[in-house]
């Protein structure tokens, strides 16, 4: 049993982490066995929770556990993680002498590792929720757009190296080096082995990320104008990375009515100023599965030949649509989406594209 | 003649945008030429700053640009640098066929990118001062902390394959490779070529990121207590980078003495509550040149076989401090630096440390 990743977008300061905490003592409270996870790794998440984070699931009450993710911890396992394999496999291990502890943290890992770490405590079957605080609604974004985004640059790169002269080049030489050097066979196609085993728990996490049922985003604002503005880009970019966002949290105010126009057809619940009154937080918030009936972000129809994409929050001089080959293009959001299109239309050029209300038609 | 560049740190919501366009605005009426360079890619800063933001530097008002970075742009046209390159390089360009404009960002590329552009507007001469505000502290830090890093990664996995039996076992082959396929002579250390421009645009990084005459932090946070821990992480984590934070801005408050303990030897400025009356914020801006006075994240003295750390807002059992070969290691604030000693001190066992008053000094 997979659990239900919930998250939380906004700009920063508008209450966040104070609407996760709530979130996860709510359905916790519903006797949901829940696990908090936060990314930022400072002091913030220890001092609205009201206890000490650890980087390992900690209990916090009944049914609900928390967890700090820090990176250079994370690295640390992984990178040991990653030894034991390379040891299965090649008789003379490469990484063996370097030590997780020594490893320093780049851009990019705190999300990559996180989001591993999501997938290893939905697989784990320990927790019917997992509330998720990212450190930046943006750095949210671009980790669950990472499966579908890596999925694509291994497909492409894949094709380039196959279709160029290195790759016709060194293939020869591949085969012979690897049965000596690392004692592995690799015949065929010399990419195909390691990346099946990727490619698989990189569809897994496309698949959950586009499943309301599993992944789904709910944004949360003041009644400030960059914080609404804010909400509304953010609104438009999770759906293109294909995340569904299921509702708007209308953090510190009552007046809900001004921002129905501007967030249709998602719901806004008022969340009444409280600090940190959890009772009075917990009974505000909405129904999380309310996602499930949220625009999806795209969906394809054979028959009409239609791609339609809900892309809200954007107008139209904020989106371009591109062909390459068998792919279309969506650049919106600061964001790039591949869209790979079904074997009966791959080929078929784009014939016209509309924008309207929000959903992008393409017909091929 | 290069740019001062200054950068904000702190909980998100405690106005560090309003703070970089304030400081932009008041540098340039002064009379300097400043460039405002924002990563936010949401509608945010345009809203705050009341005029559009594009990906090229648009003039504000006089002496003052501004810029939002999108990373799907900046992607874009790093790819055309890198095809340019290659084809210089390489007989058979490799990605002659993958265009910039299909490619996706992953996490971290934003802030690679980012790093990139501000390095070559800060080369440029065109600018005394580039204000940056970056979209999250935490990924600001990991940012300026990615060429220390990046320089360390060179550095071990070159020794790890120049040391490994999978180094010693291509090495025949790589030159008749290179030779052949790509027509270019690589002799000797097959990785000193490409890695040598590299290192250099990496050192030039590092000195400029650890020189407060160079690069500069200044915490923001308000009353609130989250805001102040936070403010104080972001401190310790600042120096464990190498950059210097010059002083503290206590926004939308006038009591400032209650914060001087904590942060000292800091100055602590209140900014009142100001909204965008960018005037009144100016005039309460503190002298950005005070940093350059601050407390420098490092030094080393080699006669008393001293390593002194500055990592103020950690308590002694949130660093930690390890020794692999040659170098040291520091975990704290999520962060590993890892420390090439001189060449004095290089091999010499750790013999004691203590951590006092914000300061570890490591004894060799």
């Amino acid at each position: 049993m997979m659990a239900v990743i919930l998250t939380f977008l906004g700009k920063g300061g508008t209450g966040r982490t104070t609407m996760a905490i709530a979130t996860a003592k709510g359905l916790a409270a519903q006797g949901k066995r829940v696990l908090l996870a936060t990314s930022d790794s400072g002091p913030g998440p220890s001092l609205l929770l009201g206890t000490p984070l650890t980087t390992t699931p900690t209990p916090v009450e009944t049914n609900l556990k928390a967890v700090q993710f820090q990176c250079a911890a994370l690295l640390e396992s992984s990178w040991e993680q990653l030894k034991t394999l390379e040891a299965q496999y090649l008789r003379t291990p490469f990484f063996k002498n370097v030590y997780g502890q020594e490893l320093g943290v780049l851009p990019g890992m705190d999300s990559a590792l996180a989001l591993n770490a999501l997938r290893e405590y939905d697989h784990s079957g320990d927790y019917d929720a997992i509330v998720y605080d990212g450190n930046n609604s943006q750095e949210t974004l671009r980790m669950l757009g990472m499966p579908e985004i890596l999925s694509w640059y291994i497909r492409r790169f894949r094709q380039v190296f196959l279709d160029s002269d290195l790759g016709k080049a060194l293939s020869p030489f591949v085969q012979p080096i690897a049965s000596t050097v690392l004692s592995v066979d690799i015949s065929g196609d010399t990419f195909a082995g390691p990346t099946k085993e990727m490619s698989n728990v990189l569809e897994q996490g496309k698949s959950a990320v586009s499943d309301p049922n599993r992944v789904s985003a709910y944004l949360v604002t003041t009644e400030d104008e960059v914080a609404r503005a804010t909400a509304s880009y953010l609104w438009g970019s999770a759906q293109q990375v294909g995340l569904t966002v299921g509702g708007i949290l209308l953090n510190q105010s009552q007046q809900t009515s001004y921002l129905a126009d501007s967030f249709a057809p998602l719901t806004v619940t008022a969340i009444p100023e409280a600090a940190s009154n959890w009772e009075t937080l917990i009974k505000a918030l909405p129904d999380f599965s309310q996602a499930t009936s949220a625009p999806r972000s795209i969906s394809i129809d054979v028959a009409r030949r239609h791609v339609t994409l809900f892309l809200p929050g954007f107008d139209k001089k904020q989106i371009k649509l591109t062909q390459y080959g068998p792919e279309l293009t969506i650049e919106a959001g600061d964001q790039r989406r591949n869209i790979l299109l079904p074997p009966s239309l791959t080929g078929q050029p784009v014939t016209g594209a509309k924008f309207q209300n929000g959903y992008l038609i393409v017909s091929l």
